[in-house]
C-alpha cells in the first residue's frame, strides 16, 4: 500500500508570530479573513497578530464567532462574511476551536453547499484559500492537520471531515503564547496531543514516517507536562509543542482511532470540551486495542513507564498491561475528571446505545487497529462511568 | 531562534510511480518538462513515467542531457528548451544528478540569469514553475530538499545552491525501482544518506523535528545495506528508501556541514561521483566535530555501534569513538574506495590548497558544529590520502 506524508511549512520558536504579516504575503494576501476567540481577544494575542498584519501592509477583516466545539451555523454565517468582504487568505489564532470554525469556512468558501456535504473522508473537492494558521495551544493539531471537526446541531454529532486540501499552508507555533493559558488547557490540550500521538502509532496507516513522531510526542509529553503545570517553564512548554507539533504530524497523516470516534460522539452530543475526554476514555480503548498489536503497543508501554525509572516486563504484553496502568497513574496525578459521570448527567447514560451507533460511523474508527463496533464502544462508555 | 521544517507531499510505496500522472494534473500540468538520464531510460523507467504521463492526459518534452555532477551548460540549454517549449511544469526520474539538473532549469526559467549568480543560500527570488520529482536512488534526497548542486565548469566548482523554493511539490519515493539500480550505486548512494543523516543531526540548526529523522535514518542504514546489496531484498531496499527520505527530511532542513563542503570542493574539480566521497572523508570529519558537541557524537556512536551487538561505553566521549570506529569498519566491509588516492592522481594533491579554500565558502559549512577553516579540511585531505 502507497503511503503519503504531508504536511505545512512550519516556523516553531519563541516569537514567531511575528512572522504571520510574511507569511500572509507570500500567500497572496490582500485581505486576511481572520478567525479568533475570546480568550484569545482577552489575552492580547489578536491585536498582536492585527498589528503585525497591519505592519506587512496586509488588511483584515475579524470574525468572532468562535466557541468551544465550533457549529454548523458558525460556520455558514462565517462563509457568508468572507465571500461579502472579498477576502483572500484565511488565518486563524486559537486552539482547535478556532483553527477548525476557520477551516470549515474555507471550504464552504470554495466548494459551497453546507459544511454536512462534507463529513467523513476525502469529499472535499475543490481547492481551499491559502491558510495560514497560528496554535495558541499545544494539543489540537489543526494547524497541521487535514481534519476539521464540526458539530452538526441538529444531530447533536461532531463530525470529522478528513481530506488533503484541509492541511494549511503554514503553520506558526510560538511557545511564548503558550503563558497565557489556563492550567486546565495546558492538562486538556496535552492529553488531546497524546492520545493523537498513540492512535497515530497505533493505526492500520501508519508508517515509519509517522511512528517516529508519535514516539518522540509520547517521550516528551510523559517527561514534561507535571513540569511545565508545576512551573509554568517556558522550557517545559515548548516542549510540550514540540511534542503537539510531532504528534500532530504522525497523526495528520496516520489518522486516529477509536477513541477519538468515541470522544467525538460523547462530546458532540453533550457539549464537552474536546481534552477532557481523553483521560477518561484512553486507557479504557488501549486495553481493547492491545489484542490487535501487541507489540506496538508493548512500545508504546515501554516509554509511557519509562517516567517512572527503569520498570522490568516479562513479555509484550507485560509491557503494553504496565504501560496502561502507568498512564492512568500519570492521569489521575492531575487535577481532571476521571470518570464519564463527572461530565454526564445521570439520564445521559441512557443514550449511550445511540451514541455508540454513531461512533461506529466516525471517519477515524476506520483506522482502528481492529474497527470498534457499536457494542465494544459501550462497553468502554459503562466501564468508564 | 525560529526553526523551520518544510517538505514536500511524499508518496512512498511500490508501485508509487503510477501516481505521476494524476501528481502532474494536480500540479496544474498540460505539458511536462521531463529530465531523466540513460541510465534510467536503459532500465525501462522513462518510457513508463512517458507512459503515465500519457494516459493522464498529459504531453511532455523531454530533455536528455543529464550528466553525473550536473554542469552549468547543461542548464542553460535545458532552459532554453524549457522556454521554447512552453512547458509548464517540470518533472525529474533518476538520481540526484537528474534531479538537480531540473531544479536549475526551473531556477533559470523562472528567474533568468545564469546559474552562477544564485550559488549559496536564499538568492533565488521568483517562485519557480511546479516540480514532481521521481527518485531513482535511495541517497540524494534531492527529490525532497532546499538544495541543487550545479558544477560552475569555469572554477571546477560544485556551487551549493540552497533556498525555500528549490523545495518540490511532490516526490514519489518508488522503491520497486531500486532494484535495477546497481550494487555500486546502492551503497553510493546509502553512503551519501548517511553522510546526510549525520551531518544534519550535528548542525548548528539542528531541531527536534530533524534530530528524530536524522537518527531514524542511521539507524535504518546500518540494519539494511549490507542485506540489501548481498541479496537484493525488496524489503531491505525498502528501508534504504525509508532511511533516505528521513535523512532528507533532515537535512533539507537543518543543512549540512563540512563533510558535504569539502566533498563538493574534492568532487566538482576533480569529477568523483558524490557518494564515493563519503566512506574517505566521513569518519575524519567525524572526528574533528566530537569536540564541539561530545554529547550528540555520542548519541550517533550508540547507534552505530548496536550493529554490532551491544556494546558498553565509559562516557560521551568513549561512544562517539567507538562509533566512529565502527562506521569505519562498516564502510570497509563493501567494496569502495577508503583513501583519496585511489580517486584522485598523485599531482592532484599539490591542488588541495586551493580546493580546501574553497571548501570554506560552501554553504554547508556554515551549519558544520564548528565552521572549518581551510587548514582544518587540508588536514582532513592529508590524513585521509
Amino acid at each position: 500500500m502507497d503511503t503519503k506524508f504531508a504536511i505545512p511549512e512550519i516556523i516553531f520558536g519563541r516569537g514567531s508570530l511575528n512572522h504571520a504579516g510574511q507569511c500572509a504575503l507570500r500567500l497572496g494576501a490582500k485581505k486576511v479573513f481572520l478567525v479568533s476567540d475570546d480568550g484569545i481577544e482577552r489575552a492580547g494575542w489578536l491585536g498582536r497578530l492585527m498589528e503585525i498584519l497591519e505592519d506587512a501592509g496586509v488588511t483584515w477583516i475579524y470574525y468572532p464567532g468562535v466557541t468551544p466545539n465550533p457549529r454548523d451555523f458558525q460556520i455558514e454565517l462565517g462563509a457568508e462574511l468572507y465571500a461579502k468582504n472579498g477576502a483572500d487568505v484565511i488565518c486563524a489564532i486559537g486552539g482547535g476551536s478556532a483553527l477548525d470554525t476557520a477551516k470549515g469556512i474555507a471550504i464552504i468558501a470554495s466548494n459551497g453547499g453546507r459544511i454536512q456535504d462534507y463529513e467523513g473522508a476525502n469529499r472535499v473537492r475543490k481547492p481551499l484559500p491559502p491558510m495560514a494558521m497560528i496554535t495558541t495551544t499545544a494539543g489540537s493539531g489543526a494547524d497541521i492537520s487535514q481534519f476539521c471537526i464540526i458539530t452538526d446541531m441538529k444531530r447533536r454529532l461532531k463530525m470529522s471531515i478528513i481530506t488533503r486540501t484541509l492541511m494549511p499552508d503554514v503553520a506558526i507555533v510560538d511557545p511564548l503564547i503558550l503563558r497565557t493559558k489556563s492550567e486546565s488547557l495546558i492538562i486538556q490540550s496535552a492529553a488531546d496531543a497524546l492520545a493523537h500521538a498513540i492512535e497515530a502509532y497505533m493505526s492500520r496507516i501508519a508508517s515509519p514516517f509517522t511512528e517516529i513522531n508519535s514516539l518522540q510526542a509520547i517521550t516528551l509529553i510523559i517527561a514534561n507536562l507535571e513540569h511545565a503545570v508545576a512551573t509554568r517553564s517556558l522550557d517545559a512548554l515548548e516542549q510540550l509543542s514540540i511534542a503537539a507539533v510531532s504528534a500532530s504530524m504522525a497523526f495528520s497523516n496516520a489518522s486516529l482511532g477509536a477513541e477519538h470516534a468515541l470522544a467525538h460522539a460523547l462530546g458532540g452530543y453533550f457539549d464537552i470540551q474536546h481534552g477532557l475526554m481523553h483521560p477518561i476514555l484512553l486507557p479504557s480503548v488501549m486495553r481493547f486495542n492491545m489484542a490487535a498489536n501487541p507489540k506496538k503497543m508493548a512500545d508504546i508501554g515501554r516509554l509511557l513507564c519509562k517516567r517512572r525509572g527503569r520498570c522490568s516486563f516479562t513479555d509484550d504484553r507485560d509491557a503494553a498491561v504496565k504501560g496502561i496502568e502507568t498512564l492512568e497513574k500519570f492521569f489521575s496525578s492531575f487535577n481532571v475528571p476521571l470518570r464519564l459521570r463527572e461530565l454526564i448527567p445521570p439520564e445521559g447514560r441512557l443514550l449511550f446505545e445511540p451514541i455508540c451507533r454513531m461512533a461506529v460511523g466516525d471517519a477515524c474508527n476506520l483506522t482502528n487497529p481492529k474497527p470498534m463496533q457499536w457494542d465494544d464502544f459501550l462497553a468502554v462508555c459503562e466501564e468508564t462511568w
